[in-house]
């Protein structure tokens, strides 16, 4: 017998079914004697030994449906050597679920957090394969995650419909992009939307320089703006803080999300009205786009091919547009960021788009 | 010479060009005569002569299109005979425009406020032809508006793509819907879209009801609820209050929208994550959906053909599928509601859908 | 025990599930002794007594479900009477199973053909209910039928790729549009795609008429010309013989479909390159359309109280916004065609579209 | 003065627009003193000397619209020094316009056939820059060309939508996707939508093959398989041909094309009902999706760059994520296949997809 275990952790995306489809399609087209053991919602079900043996048939038909069908759970890093409220060692707990078992592999679908936790149980010695999953396209070790392009899609389609509206009122309107820490969301919706503003992350912006580039288009005969703000996008004043510091001063103000707080400033500045809009968590959701789909099919049945050779402890990325295998340790805990210096920013500058940071 | 003025007044919706298209080509292809002044940016291009000289190939190729190649602004009709900051009485100044340039008939595209405006014109003894476009579906004399579909299309994705997320994760997802005072938007979107409990203006809600419909999903296993609630929902305690004061309680209460007040009422109630996503305007822009793109260019065609027969005075709308005029006079001031006893809610009820109310 | 017996007959459609999913959740919220039976393939099912035991919780999340988790087949009902190569009488067949099973009702999810088959076997005393799906809205009894919209939909947006492709290039463009004998489909999708020329069944036309046509928009300065054609149009001509004549006739032309005779004789008349698109089978697939999605509910729920209360013997359908019961005696049989004098061929013809009529 | 001419040749595609809204934003943001000659229908323009002024104004709004605005046709590269019965020498007339014109550079936007001619107009002494548009993606020298994102999604959005039908009755479904003579929206379309068995022309196949995949998977139980065939798709024997015999062989079937004649040698080896779906010229059409418009905007942006530079001769691709410019010598006449041992090709293997050929 040849055990997998195989487990879906924090936020959902688009095509993690499709990946799982990929792993176990490539296992089961090559041996018959494949037992899936999946893990609900997570680590949490690897520490509390909650799976169902799963089959081939289970994973037929996935390919282009949203969520997991294993479920998925935040469960931090941080607290994975902290004994939780019912005293339990996880890491312990979830080392004992795979020896019991008698598991061959643990197959992991994740993002940054997961891992570093996947990482972790590597170092304790379990035979560790992972993907990765997250719509922000910040894993270090792959040029792309899937996820990434659907929500651009629906980013973009968001903005899109915007548009509409925009053109035919004179309005500045923010549309608040997901991505967490990074921009890259943001960027490639910005631009694929015809977004006059982008403000990432990585670029801190200055107010000043907002309402000047909306003048600007004003002054030229164009009656609306179009802002793309990462959730994550931060003031130059504030990227100047020590970290706690910004911590506390976020807090204190309260915003419902950043782009309320980018409002507020415009308005304060320009006698102009500003309308918000925030996707959410739309974006993570519905059907993955066909770019999503061939890449996580493509991941999966190369992560089943490293399986199948036995060779663990890698994560399996893309670069170049080639599959290729990082290991588990060069991977966790780094953080994958838009460069303000890539081609890809200069060409939006070209095209007249505005990063508020000049 | 036929000279016919045009007008989109209001908030935007899809289908205002498929609309205007209809008309044009309606008009163009029966007399070769026509002159169309298009005013810009609703009433107010009226107000102030603002308009463009259009002919046929201006109105050719719009029917996908977004928004209104005439921007629309809102002039609310209680301030109409009000002089603003400029002194200037608006009634007249419309009045003024309309003879100055000799028109025989003003054709508006609007909703609730505008067809008080328009209805007004038309007692002030200009000639007036109008289309029903408010996506909030709540024009009295009509079934349907267009604009109406494609919303409840936008907000119907809305949903099923947190549905996908909702079924990887175990929470409560709120989705806000467009609808104004009311809940046709919610409603259709709603029962499209699958989700377990609805709330709307029309049915004032309780708040323990709703928890209570949360818990037995719970208890029948399924570990995530999606509420959809129109943007003007109403618990059964604040439908109870004066007007007056129920405005001075909203007021104070400062959430940026209704779905904010529900979350935070909810997690008062029970230990459960709930997430917020609020669409917005992204509903009312796009390309229409199909559906609208017929119901607009016929609704224009037969503004065409009244038009022509220089019948004027009427709203054209859409009864039992078939179109037919109705005086703007018994139009005017009236709202279209969801009445809570019709088949719809019934039938919505036997699937086992929750709208607070019980 | 309440024992249900459910199939989906004849060509598959969107919101086929929508449906099941309304009927069940109808009844199991109301009774909790429910017993579904799901007979496979259509009435092949309850001939051979395939079926599957069926829960609430298969008819969970299947709302947005193209195709039908029962399967389907086509079971000509001129062939019902005779008896297959194996000698099985197949009335007698579906008789037996349904007595043996105990059933106290037979939901039945069909078209045309399926419903004279439904009709007979209420004849032959069975309980029967069944439910409008088809994408041609041929149905005589209801307004409209699930699978419409959707199908219209999707060959709306078939004619708007096209557009791009026809305005970039200088050609005539034939779209051939599902919808069997009738030309519902192509008629809603031509007049919100825009095509120039919408060719229908119960519209013979004339070829010169459509060359005409074309001729005369390239004369207004437009280069290009796109027919939504129905799979079942007919020419003047072909209208005029006997139907035996006229079968022969087309067999021995022996054309891949309507599309491909139509451009030939185009290009026998005129200097224009002429291309065909087919969007075939995918006019039945995938998601179905929220205004499907509703309808299907709202039917499926309607259908659940009927079967509550044991009246028998019906079709639910829609009229002028309601629901309503036809009995089955009177829907089997007929045909629902497009009017020729319809308001919406009128407006169709205000806007400019010709039907190649005159 | 800064003069650019600006053409689109060859087959339409979607991002044309986008692509050159890039050159042209990106020109006008860095100089005042642009003319934009924009040549109607390609290459016929630039040799009849049609054209219009275009400003940047012209270029707003067109991210997101599919097609040209400059109108685009076919002017095969083997006639170019071949005088048309309008005697007319064409490569002459093509300069003639240009240094009649005072051109600085000819923005060329084009595929294959185009590349050569841009290359050939190079030679002769024009300054050239060049942009990688087609469905097909088989230019040589970038990872990418703009349009097959977009050509992907529709193809797969087809076998999606054929998948809910195949998966309601038994049957083979063939899908017959564009691509011209190499496989790669083929390819990809194929694994996005999850097909059984995918046929390119860059692996030839064999229709026992073919039959043993559908064979194969009857067996395990699965009732439907769908097959999808690139136009160019081949079989080992039609491959084994010399060129001439092959082309003399395919005129004489007369196969409206390749699918048709699968699906009759499908027929022929087993009793299975077969479908065929070809959804044709809908592929080139509609919004870019956002993939492209990325793409579009930063090879126009990166055109606009040389341009200023006046570093002529390029065409402007993409390499491992990076824009780069290539020689147009280096370019021209070159076809970029998949790779029958690529590693997506091993991947897609894995998942268990037949090529047909073993």
């Amino acid at each position: 017998m040849f055990r997998i275990g195989m487990l879906t952790s924090g936020g959902d995306c688009q095509a993690l079914n499709a990946a799982m489809r990929g792993v176990v399609k490539g296992l089961c087209s090559k041996r018959n004697d494949v037992e899936i053991y999946g893990f609900q919602d997570g680590y949490k079900g690897l520490i509390y030994s909650n799976f169902e043996m799963l089959t081939a048939k289970d994973f037929s038909g996935i390919l282009t449906m949203g969520g997991t069908i294993l479920g998925t759970s935040r469960q931090p890093f941080k607290l994975m050597r902290v004994p939780g409220p019912d005293g339990i060692d996880k890491v312990e707990a979830m080392k004992h679920t795979y020896h019991k078992l008698n598991l061959n592999c643990l197959v992991v679908l994740g993002g940054n957090g997961t891992h570093k936790t996947a990482n972790l149980l590597r170092e304790e010695g379990l035979n560790v394969i992972t993907l990765p999953k997250t719509i922000d396209n910040d894993l270090w070790g792959t040029d792309m995650t899937f996820g990434f392009q659907s929500a651009v899609d629906i980013a973009t389609e968001a903005i899109d419909r915007i548009h509409t509206t925009a053109t035919s009122h004179s309005r500045v309107f923010i549309v608040e992009v997901m991505g967490h820490k990074v921009g890259w969301v943001t960027l490639h919706a910005g631009i694929a939307g015809g977004a006059d503003i982008i403000l990432l992350p990585e670029i801190p912006y200055d107010v000043d320089n907002v309402v000047r580039a909306i003048k600007s288009r004003t002054e030229a005969g164009k009656h609306f703006t179009i802002i793309a703000v990462a959730e994550g996008a931060i003031t130059k004043e504030d990227a100047a803080l020590p970290k706690k510091k910004l911590k506390e001063k976020q807090e204190k103000k309260g915003y419902p999300s950043v782009a309320y707080e980018l409002a507020e400033k415009i308005q304060n500045r320009m006698d102009q009205e500003v309308r918000i809009t925030v996707p959410g968590h739309t974006q993570r959701g519905g059907s993955p786009c066909p770019y999503d789909r061939v890449l996580a099919t493509r991941l999966g049945a190369a992560a089943a091919d490293l399986i199948l050779k036995e060779d663990y402890g890698y994560m399996v990325g893309i670069k170049n547009g080639n599959i290729r295998k990082v290991p588990l340790g060069e991977v966790a805990g780094k953080l994958k960021m838009v460069d303000p210096k890539a081609d890809i920013i200069k060409e939006a500058k070209i095209v007249g788009i505005s990063f508020g940071d000049e």
